[in-house]
C-alpha cells in the first residue's frame, strides 16, 4: 500500500501517483465522468473518473477493472471512508485547491448506510443524537482544533512560570461547593461518594502543601436541572490557584495575561479559518482588562435603562450583557472584571475586606457572559469556619478541608473558568452545546 | 510590602534587603541565637536572629521590637507559613546554599498547630490521611513537577503532529468496558448514569467523526475492590487514538516515540533531582522497544523456571516481572511490547488477525509492570457486533456505539496508559498511591 498523503499536502506535491484517505462528501455520477469529493482531517479534494459503463453492443471486450471502478463509484454513499489511488494533477480550473486526482483504484474501509440521519442545518438536539456525524463538518472540527491550541497555550504559559499541573479527585466524601446540584453514588455499599462540583478544596490543598502555583483542566459535575445555553451537568473546568497574593487583583492579573496569551495563540494559528467558518473576527485582548466594582456596574446598567429584577444585588444575564455592552462602547474591550461582590452572594471561602465587608473577588465577563469567578480565599481558619456557619454549612462535614488551614497555609487565591463558555464566546456561538465534544444535560446522557 | 523573592533566586542575588515567604521546617532556638529553616516551593534557606531575651537586670531599656521578634521565633511551630524580611548575606560556611538571611521582621500568615500528625516515615495510610502535609516533602513535590513535565512533553509531541485534544464525557448511559467494576448513579431520578471506565468508545467516535488523530488525559473510574499497589478507583488515563493504521504496530510506534520523547524531557529537566531524592537513575529508552509475542513470552518465562498459575494464557504479575527481567538482561531495555494476545483475554473491540485468530493488540510493560493496552480496533460493524455477542454483551446496549461504525469509519487503533503507573515505575516507587495527588480506593475517599 502506498503511503497516505494528507489533502493539505497535495498542492505542494508534484503531479504523479498518490494515495489519499478520507470520507465521501459528495458524488456526482454523470454519464461520461464521475466526481467524488473526498474529505480528510485537513481538507477536501476532487477525485475524477472517466466512467466506463457496460455496453452490450461494445465492438471490443470492455476493461473489467474500469467497469468495476465505475460501478463502485456509482454505489458510493456519503460518509463512506475509503482510500483512493490515482494520479495527482494540478489544474487551475479545479476550484477545490487547484488539484484533482484521476482515480486508478478505490479501497472502501467502511461503507456508510445510505440515509444520513442529519444535515448541517438539522435541529440541535437531533444533531446531538448524531454528534459523530455533526462533528464531520469543517466548522465543528475547527472548534476542537481551537480548543487544543487554547489549552496548550494556557498550559505552556503556566508551565513557563513554574506552575504544577494537578489532577484532583472527582470522587469526594462531601460536597465541594454548596449542597445543591450534587451527584451522589453508592461507594462499595458503605459510603456515599459525591462527584466534585469543582476542584476548589483540592486546589487550595495544594497551597497548604506548599506547591505555590498550580493549575488543573478537568471535568466537574453539576446536577443542575437547567436547560440554558450556558449550563451542562458535566463540563471541563480550567482552574488555577496561587500562593502569597495580596488580593484578588493578583489573580485577575494572572488570568488576564493568561487569556491574552492564549487567545493570541489561537488567532495566530486559526484566525483566518475562524473568520471564514464562523464569520467572526475575534481580537487579542489588551491588558489590563477593565475593572468595575459591582455596585458601580449596577448603576451603569440602571443608567442604561435596564432594571435588574434580581433583589440579591447580583447581575442577571441581561445585566451582564448590558455592562459588557457599556465596556465595549466605552473601552472597546470584550472583557470586564466585575469586582467587590457582597459576601451574601459569594461562597463562604471568599475572603472579605476588613473595612467594607465586600469579598475580595471578581467575576470575569467575556462578550456579555460570565466565564469565571476568582477570589482571594480566606486562609485564617477561625474566620473561615465562622463564614461557613453563616452560610448554613455544617463545619463537621468540612473538617478535612479546615485541616488544610490548621497546619499552616499561605495567603492564596485563584479562579475557575468554564472552557466551553470561552470557546462559545470566542467563536460567536450561541450555546456551549455546540462547542462541547459530547454535551451532557438533564435529558442528554447519550451517545 | 517588599517583593517576594524565591529561595532558588537567593544565591544569584547580591547581599542586601530581601523578603522571602514559605513554611517553617525547623527552628533551633538557642540562648544567644535563633535559626529557622524556611522552605518554599523552590528550596530552603536559613534565617538567623541574634536572640534578645528579656533581662530584668538590664542596665539600659531593651529594644522592644527585638524582644518581640525573639519571642515570635521561640513560639514558631513547624509548618507555619510566614513572610520573613531581612538582610541577605552570602557566607560559604552556611551549608544550605551558602546564604542566610539575618532577620529584621516576620509576618505570620497562618500558624500551624504544634503537633504535626505525621512524619516522613509514617505508615502510608496515615500519610494519606494527612496528604497535604505529606506533599510538603521535597520528593513528593518533585513527583508532581515530574508529572507536569511528562504530560506537557506528551501533549507537545502530539500537538506538533496535529493531534486534537478531546475531553470525552465521564457520565455515560452504558458501561464503557465490561459490566464489571462499574460505578452507577441516579441521573435526575429517571435514568441511571455510569462513570466511564475508559474513554474507549468516545475516542473511537473521534475517528468516525474524521478527527484523524486525538488524545485525551483525563480521569476514569473503576469500582474495583482490589487493594493492590497498582489499582485505584479513580485514576488519570492517558489515551490516544489514530486513523488509517495498518495494524497495532502503527500504534506501538507512536507510543514508543511519544514515551521516549517525554521521558527524555523529564530527565533533562529533573534527572539530577530524581537521582538525589529517589536514588534511581532512569534512562531515556531507545527506539524501537523490544517486541515479543505473548506465546513466546510465556515460553521464555517457563524456561526461566517460573510456572504461570493463570490458565487463561495471559501473564500474571510475576510473569510480567520475569519477561521484563529477561528483556533487561538480553536487550538492556526497560520496556517491552507483548503482542498477539488470544481474543479470549481481550476486549471485544480488538481486531483479530484473519489467519491466526489472535488479536492485533499489545500490552506495554515498563520495569516489570503493565502500563498500557493498545490495539487496532475492529471497524467492520458486522464483525464487531458478532464479537460483542461472543463476549456475552447485549448489542442493544451498545447500539449508540455501533452507530459510530454504520455511517463510515476508517481503520483505527490506539492505547490507554495509566499515568500514575508510569510515574511510579519511572521514579522506582512501590505504589501508585505515592505518586497520585489524592489516591482513591475502596476505603479511601477522603481527604
Amino acid at each position: 500500500m502506498s503511503e497516505r498523503v494528507l489533502v493539505k499536502q497535495l498542492q505542494a506535491r508534484s503531479d504523479g501517483p498518490v494515495s489519499v484517505s478520507g470520507w465521501v462528501e459528495t458524488v456526482r455520477d454523470q454519464k461520461k465522468v464521475q466526481f467524488v469529493i473526498l474529505r480528510d482531517e485537513t481538507g477536501a479534494v476532487q477525485l475524477v473518473n472517466p466512467a466506463t459503463r457496460f455496453d452490450p453492443d461494445a465492438a471490443e471486450p470492455q476493461n473489467a477493472e474500469a467497469l468495476a471502478l465505475t460501478d463502485t463509484i456509482s454505489a458510493l454513499t456519503t460518509g463512506t471512508f475509503l482510500t483512493a489511488q490515482g494520479e495527482l494533477k494540478h489544474d487551475e480550473r479545479v476550484k477545490l485547491g487547484g488539484v484533482e486526482i484521476k482515480l486508478s483504484g478505490l479501497e472502501i474501509a467502511a461503507a456508510a448506510l445510505p440515509e444520513t440521519p442529519i444535515a448541517a442545518d438539522s435541529a440541535q438536539d437531533k444533531r446531538m443524537d448524531w454528534r459523530f456525524l455533526d462533528l464531520r463538518q469543517r466548522r465543528n472540527n475547527l472548534i476542537f482544533r481551537v480548543q487544543t491550541t487554547l489549552e496548550h497555550a494556557m498550559r505552556t504559559w503556566w508551565i513557563e512560570r513554574d506552575f504544577i499541573e494537578i489532577h484532583s479527585p472527582k470522587l469526594m466524601s462531601s460536597a465541594s461547593e454548596s449542597n445543591a446540584e450534587l451527584f451522589a453514588l453508592e461507594y462499595f455499599g458503605e459510603q456515599t461518594a459525591y462527584l466534585a462540583q469543582s476542584p476548589q478544596f483540592f486546589k487550595q490543598m495544594a497551597q497548604s502543601a506548599g506547591f505555590g502555583k498550580i493549575f488543573e483542566i478537568g471535568d466537574v459535575y453539576r446536577a443542575d436541572p437547567s436547560f440554558t445555553s450556558r449550563h451542562a451537568t458535566e463540563f471541563t473546568s480550567v482552574d488555577a490557584e496561587i500562593s502569597w497574593i495580596d488580593s484578588h487583583e493578583d489573580v485577575a492579573r494572572m488570568q488576564e495575561e493568561l487569556l491574552a496569551f492564549a487567545i493570541g495563540a489561537v488567532l495566530e494559528k486559526h484566525g483566518a479559518e475562524i473568520e471564514e467558518l464562523f464569520g467572526v473576527t475575534p481580537t487579542t485582548p489588551t491588558i489590563p482588562f477593565p475593572r468595575i466594582p459591582l455596585a458601580e456596574a449596577r448603576e451603569i446598567v440602571a443608567a442604561r435603562g435596564y432594571e435588574i429584577p434580581r433583589t440579591d444585588g447580583d447581575l442577571d444575564p441581561e445585566g451582564e450583557r448590558q455592562i459588557s455592552a457599556h465596556v465595549k462602547e466605552t473601552y472597546g474591550h470584550d472583557f470586564v472584571f466585575i469586582t467587590d461582590y457582597p459576601h451574601e452572594i459569594r461562597a463562604f471561602y471568599h475572603m472579605r475586606d476588613a473595612e467594607t465587608g465586600l469579598t475580595k473577588s471578581y467575576d470575569l465577563l467575556y462578550n456579555g457572559v460570565e466565564i469565571t469567578t476568582g477570589a482571594q480565599r480566606e486562609h485564617r481558619v477561625d474566620i473561615l469556619i465562622e463564614q461557613a456557619k453563616q452560610k448554613g454549612l455544617e463545619p463537621e462535614h468540612l473538617d478535612f478541608y479546615f485541616d488544610f488551614f490548621r497546619y499552616g497555609v499561605p495567603p492564596h487565591g485563584g479562579f475557575g473558568m468554564g472552557l466551553a463558555r470561552v470557546l462559545m464566546l470566542l467563536l460567536g456561538e450561541s450555546s456551549i452545546r455546540e462547542v462541547t465534544y459530547l454535551f451532557r444535560g438533564p435529558t442528554r446522557l447519550s451517545p
